[in-house]
């Protein structure tokens, strides 16, 4: 099979159709779709007809086009976040009963924060069911928290990399946030979406001591009690790291194969 | 471009690579893949390598390969469920609140119920992680419910091609399983894993009166209390309803092309 230039571009094409949907957006048509995904009409049209048939795709009575049931099936039933949210949400539960605050959980991809999972305090559900948001590190305590645990090299590599489109951080500012959050063992930081709420972040370390996540709550300002609020999410973030160990070496398949 | 071929049969082997994970499991090594997607290992060697470099797998440091962050995100963030989920789930802390039984939300797909959603009654938070179970229709009472509120043609088809594996049940039970939860507006069934427990379920109905999902509750049997439950249940369905409407004229994007 010597196809793998076209096959590199079907992949290629497929990720610009999947990646086109606006957050929040569940269809388009299919004219949107192709201009959002920069393909041309028929090739737009071909590629959803072949997805559409595999169920990566739907496609609606009236010609809209949205990710197919199958895909949210598949994605989701084996998860890339299942075993780390599945270890978390105990904890999660534990923090929202006895804090009543929104709690979340976020893990470092690139320069940012996506967060996982979240569970709003009593009262404030709708929120639960939009998760895989994302925040860049500078402007999120999960960010912060993530990246003040990582190594060295990594910490120098995103600071050199580093400008705030606002210009109200600096290099140095930010150099000095992520030393204050790696020596006190948690990030504090104002909301951006709304001023009025803190949100404080606490790593999750798995059993090799790496950063695999951080734990943190959105808490309006007039609530924010640190000597309450750390040490309870300092102890669930510990519960998750001994949970995750357990998990990984009942979930993981192993063979003496590798890549 | 002509490659319409080639293309089809990429797109068919990343949907196998892509099912080829068992439910629950989040890592496979590349040899354990192959086998169980069923292509060569050089060929599910270049994919995977195609695939995780676009994020929609990822390569773990031993070699094993799981479904990638970044395509996790994309189909959350423009999960086909979305609509219905963010418009049911109010309404199912609701019933958790009243009730405090696990509550769950199902769609009909082919002949199975796919179960999108899930609140678990206080205390045993641990089933959240994992939705996109299924269950066969005949035994689940949210795929009955769907099935009740199907077309009459749709319903033959299923009868028609109906066998149950154990015998147990037949097509003429089935049948007038399907008649009784169309004229009670409910079904009602022991429950399959756990024979202790019922599960209780109503239709949703959209502005259309198409059944779009089933609302239901798994309860211990001792707590079965039809008249409390199913009232409960229909008032939440109907709220579910109303909201699905509403927020279908704000997330979707209209244009004038169709397919």
């Amino acid at each position: 099979m010597a196809n793998s230039t076209s096959g590199d571009s079907v992949v290629d094409r497929i990720l610009r159709l999947i990646a086109a949907f606006p957050e929040g957006v569940t269809a388009l048509q299919l004219s949107d779709l192709a201009a959002r995904a920069e393909l041309p009409l028929t090739t737009a049209h071909r590629l959803v007809r072949q997805l559409a048939g595999h169920g990566l795709l739907d496609v609606g009575p009236g010609g809209s086009v949205s990710l197919g049931l199958r895909l949210w099936e598949l994605v989701n039933r084996n998860s890339p976040t299942l075993e780390l949210r599945q270890a978390a949400l105990p904890f999660m539960e534990d923090i929202q009963q006895v804090l009543n605050q929104n709690v979340n959980l976020a893990v470092l991809d690139g320069w940012e924060a996506l967060f996982v999972e979240r569970l709003s305090r009593r009262g404030s559900v709708a929120n639960r069911a939009q998760v895989a948001g994302r925040m860049p590190v500078h402007v999120s305590s999960a960010g912060l928290v993530l990246m003040a645990n990582q190594t060295h090299a990594v910490q120098m590599d995103y600071l050199d990399g580093f400008s705030d489109p606002t210009g109200k951080l600096v290099r140095e500012d930010l150099g000095a946030l992520l030393g204050e959050a790696a020596h006190q063992g948690y990030a504090q930081l104002a909301g951006v979406v709304d001023p009025d709420t803190w949100g404080i972040a606490v790593p999750v370390l798995d059993r090799r001591k790496r950063a695999v996540a951080a734990l943190g709550v959105v808490v309006p300002l007039r609530e924010v009690r640190l000597q309450a609020l750390v040490p309870a999410l300092q102890t669930a973030a510990r519960g998750i790291g001994r949970r995750l160990g357990e998990s990984r070496e009942t979930i993981e398949f192993h063979s003496t194969e590798s890549m």
